[in-house]
């Protein structure tokens, strides 16, 4: 295997203007669209009225056309009386003229009569018969509307480059538009490549892995006004890219690939990409954290870029680098639409110097104007971390680190992406997704985040502020109680008040029938028997280790000892779900569980204790009115009354949504 | 003609409440659609996973997969060599296993071999023939990512309800769905009444205005994230509006009508929607201003709702009442999508006591984050009002008036809107229009909004703050001079400054070979020819007043006298492209104007004078980036070049970007 170094490195600048040398982003065309398909699109052209609006004098008003002079004087004691000629309705051509002494009844909207010069409101008048008195005086032009006052023939009524929202979409229809000429959306052609690669919907053979990359990309094309195409999977072959790039460039206006090409491959295919058209390949190597292998080509006119393989990654270079390219493409402007935000950083985040670093971070909102920021932690090729990324900040090559506190700028992935109002980390428990669920059944504007850390990671989320709330159930052994002696050991006691949760039944989670006959912690030491266990961190974790270590007592061994005996100790569940996924498609024979995730997958379920599960509130936050929307919940009878009927073993006490350690003051 | 009085006005929420007695706004059913089709769709069900992911443990790097016991206390000068017995790319199933001395080179993505429990980077080793020579050394699980690491079966992926951006698409690509249950788009009739509406894309006939609601709704409709049907307009009559509806009602699952329906015809209408269905018109009058006379109704479960007939004020109670209801049909959260922004008002606006005040304003932007917040003059029935309003405010019931700095909220029609970086009032001119098209040409992201309001309007709006920069050429016949006498009358003269623009050939504008043979002012007093004018306050109307004058003098007569001489001395035009299309289209024989219009008309022009177009910009905004873009390329060659070159009879002078009255300081 022969590896390419990257050797000519450039900045993201250098990058663009080698780029822009070759490639000017501009319009791709021009289409016609109806109006009622013209929803955000972009219009090319300067639009000029044909047309007066209105194209006549017409009334504002309910009431009566009049010569103004005619009632000069009038008042409440001294009424005018006029003759009735006549009604205008909308719509309708003036048929007889108002002369000296008469009046026409008009409707809004109506076209003012020949002879008349105002129009006095309906409120003003009493009618007698053919016989209009008139209690009020009136001016020449009053509750007239004349023609072209809005847009006269001739104006130009909208710029090209406008993008049409349902305000200009009105304006286009005052002027009688039917059709209206606009920026054709750019074709965009995207393309996976790696062997490893395989399309959604089929099962997965072994050594593969889902085409994430074409769905994402697909959905910023689409953000960015342009138009995806599909061109599949190559795999990592030479030929086969370079075939899926040919096809791409007969059908598109841009090329789109990801993956990570193996070194080997590319090297060859740069080569052939080059024959392909002029100039081939401009930038193989950008000064950016990550995205390093990013590519940048032209083909006879039509850019190619090359993203890197993993979704986080690809997602921040395509927004920084390529969304206003495609943008300008599609006729909008390169960046006003995307949406950015002011965060400030809660840790100090060390980059990597002489690059450029997209660091993704997710977002807590600390009041509706002020938000936290905090990294996404960025295990390789994670697409987790992805799902909480609400976008990336920059840092630029001269730093070294980001400074806890400092404020920043988040470059949000999607305009459609807003920070959570409430942010609970920790352990993962149905209670509350069932409490998110019926939030958002309350306040469907409130959006909950939930990120499961395990209990451990939720307390120290709530140390550091990354989180508002975290559920908890740690059982301390030398004080046989929950959570408290934990938060005490973490110095959290001033700071936080603990609200009581809720109490679950959690014990072993076995198939139906129990086929391996376990029935205790040690069952778990035989040979045929394959464990699932809970991540380091988590509550259940940490019960089922007590467990062990009172094994290991009555056994007079080690904790270390049993671990070696037990198969599967080393696999970590993130979630009690996964624990019964992996028991019900018989990956193992036993784990740690609580009793609905048991119950909901048909398995059978061996009780060992009754837990708290309780939920963690810096006192800074208990002001915020999300909070005081998660305690309305979680001490409602709707959640008493749903929590044990959707989780058999799940259930309130007395005490729930009360503070039970700590005080509010 | 009898006339429906509102009898029973109740409160928004009243309103509402009465409709949620009848009707829950909840999504209408679910559809199945391919992920390349679901971007900006909602989430109908929990999303669990089937698979793990990874599914397999995989490398995270390029490498060499080792049994880390065998690298024990390897490094750059204990370097430790192991054999290498194959190769493993990515998507490969590895044949071989990993045993003691021996490495498998692998690459990122590939499963790990059996036997093997780390990969050591490529950039720690040497290879030499067979022997691969490792100078670090390593523990177990270094550099793999394992199996359901990511996401394990059976955990919960994404939570019911969520909007699907391209961040969400990738992680349901992840586990492989090539479909995704979404709720349906509610779809939404729409339905234009009036006797006087024209459909759009045909000449209007005399006392017709085109439809233009129905684009307004349906873009509103379509933000809201439900899909419009048109079912046309329907006459001022109760069978026809009421046919349209039954239609609607079969068609959609709710229906909207607009139009200042006849209250006669209301009268009989609201008895006849009734006979459709239970319970029929529910509410009708809210205590509202505009929007007194919306009307909403529940038919057999399905709503319907009734806005008012201007585009403003239909604009602002369906964002206001209806959107929420739609977008929570849509599944999606009532408002919180909605864009609000912060602004300080610069005026005091006095409202209507006892009715909630919707206000349209537009927006000036300060700096980045800071807005200001003016009101959009509310002319009747005006569209041109709409085209430049960004959103409304709210004043509550309690309220009489809003005051002067008031920091408000901004209720944005659409998530598309973002406030202009420039806002430029004042007279219009073709060359102020090429000035932003060069602006938007060389910064695509800088926004310019200009409103003609004629050169005094633009001195009165830069002193209000209500502008950021006035066009003007307002010539002073005292010192035979323009601008400055003006700037120093309104006391201006110490916080602004004036800016050369550039000269403008100004003449009358008549048809081609000059038929009626004008020459000089006296010929407008002629009864053969028609006059067009300006709007009052343009410096274009000045100087023709002016002219008037002058010619009063000679004459030995008064203005006043000469003004009832010309025919259409009333007839206002707001800008110099609608006095040439009233001269070009035989609306009028003679006009005042700008050469370039009349050249570009085909018009004949007859020249008066040279003017001086300047701009009159606040010392406090010279330091506004938008401001100093403006002012770059005022002064830049290209605009030098391209103004005479499309606007013949206008041209730079020496001066054309300088301060030529106040100084910055």
């Amino acid at each position: 295997m022969t590896r390419k170094i990257f050797k000519s490195f450039v900045t993201i600048e250098d990058a663009l203007n080698e780029l822009y040398k070759h490639f000017t982003p501009k319009p791709v065309g021009v289409e016609e669209v109806s109006i009622d398909k013209a929803l955000g699109r972009v219009l090319a052209t300067n639009v000029y009225s044909e047309i007066d609006v209105p194209p006549y004098d017409r009334s504002t008003v309910d009431g009566f056309a009049v010569i103004a002079s005619d009632l000069v004087g009038a008042d409440e004691d001294n009424p005018i009386t006029l003759k009735k000629i006549g009604e205008l309705r909308t719509g309708v051509v003036p048929a007889i003229e108002v002369s000296s002494g008469t009046t026409i009844e008009i409707s809004t909207g109506a076209m003012i009569p020949p002879g008349a010069n105002a129009v006095v409101m309906v409120e003003y008048t009493d009618t007698e018969n053919d016989n209009v008195i008139f209690y009020r005086s009136t001016y020449p032009g009053e509750n007239i509307q004349s023609a072209g006052s809005d847009i006269m023939m001739g104006e130009l009524v909208m710029r090209q480059g406008t993008r049409l929202s349902p305000r200009e979409l009105g304006v286009l229809a005052a002027i009688g538009l039917e059709k209206v000429l606009v920026y054709k959306k750019p074709k965009v052609a995207i393309l996976s490549t790696g062997d490893e690669i395989a399309p959604l919907g089929k099962p997965l053979k072994d050594g593969q892995i889902y085409d994430i990359n074409s769905s994402v990309i697909s959905g910023f094309v689409q953000e960015s006004g342009c138009e995806p195409i599909f061109l599949g999977i190559a795999r990592d072959n030479a030929d086969e890219i370079l075939d899926k790039i040919k096809d791409g460039l007969t059908k598109a206006d841009v090329v789109i690939t990801s993956g990570s090409t193996s070194a080997g491959v590319k090297d060859v295919l740069y080569q052939l990409i080059g024959k392909l058209g002029s100039p081939g390949i401009i930038v193989h190597g950008i000064k950016i954290k990550p995205g390093k292998p990013t590519l940048i080509g032209v083909i006879d006119g039509k850019p190619l870029f090359g993203l890197p393989g993993y979704p986080t990654s690809a997602a921040m270079v395509f927004t920084q680098l390529f969304a206003p390219i495609l943008r300008q493409m599609a006729g909008l402007s390169p960046t006003v639409a995307m949406k950015k935000l002011q965060a400030k950083l809660t840790v100090r985040i060390n980059t990597a110097p002489g690059r450029r670093n997209l660091i993704p971070v997710y977002l807590l909102r600390k009041s509706n104007d002020e938000h936290v920021a905090l990294p996404a932690k960025q295990e390789s090729g994670s697409i987790t971390s992805f799902s909480y990324a609400d976008g990336f900040i920059i840092a630029s090559e001269n730093v070294s680190y980001l400074d806890e506190g400092e404020v920043v700028t988040v470059n949000l992935f999607s305009s459609q992406i807003s920070p959570p109002d409430i942010t609970i980390m920790g352990s993962h428990c149905v209670g509350v997704d069932l409490l998110s669920s019926l939030i958002h059944k309350r306040y469907p504007n409130i959006h909950v985040r939930i990120i499961n850390t395990g209990s451990m990671g939720g307390l120290r989320a709530i140390k550091r502020g990354d989180a508002d709330i975290a559920g908890m159930h740690l059982f301390d052994e030398a004080t046989k109680s929950y959570n408290i002696p934990y938060i005490k050991n973490y110095g959290l006691e001033k700071s936080t008040v603990l609200v009581r949760g809720y109490v679950r039944e959690l014990g072993f989670v076995v198939a139906k029938g129990n086929p391996k006959q376990i029935t205790s912690v040690k069952d778990l030491l035989r040979h045929d028997v394959r464990f699932i266990n809970r991540i380091a961190g988590s509550g259940t974790r940490i019960y089922f280790d007590m467990l062990l270590k009172n094994l290991a007592n009555e056994e007079n061994t080690t904790f270390n000892e049993l671990v070696k005996e037990i198969k599967g100790y080393e696999i970590e569940a993130k979630t009690h779900n996964a624990v019964a996924a992996a028991v019900k498609y018989g990956r193992a024979d036993v784990g740690l569980a609580i009793k609905p995730v048991a119950i909901k997958n048909g398995l059978d379920f061996i009780p060992l204790t009754k837990e708290h599960y309780d939920f963690l509130i810096q006192k800074v936050n208990l002001s915020k009115p999300s909070i005081n929307v998660f305690l309305e919940i979680l001490k409602s009878d709707e959640f008493k009354k749903e929590l044990p009927k959707q989780n058999p073993g799940l259930f309130s006490d007395e005490k729930t949504g009360e503070i039970i350690f700590g005080t509010n003051m």
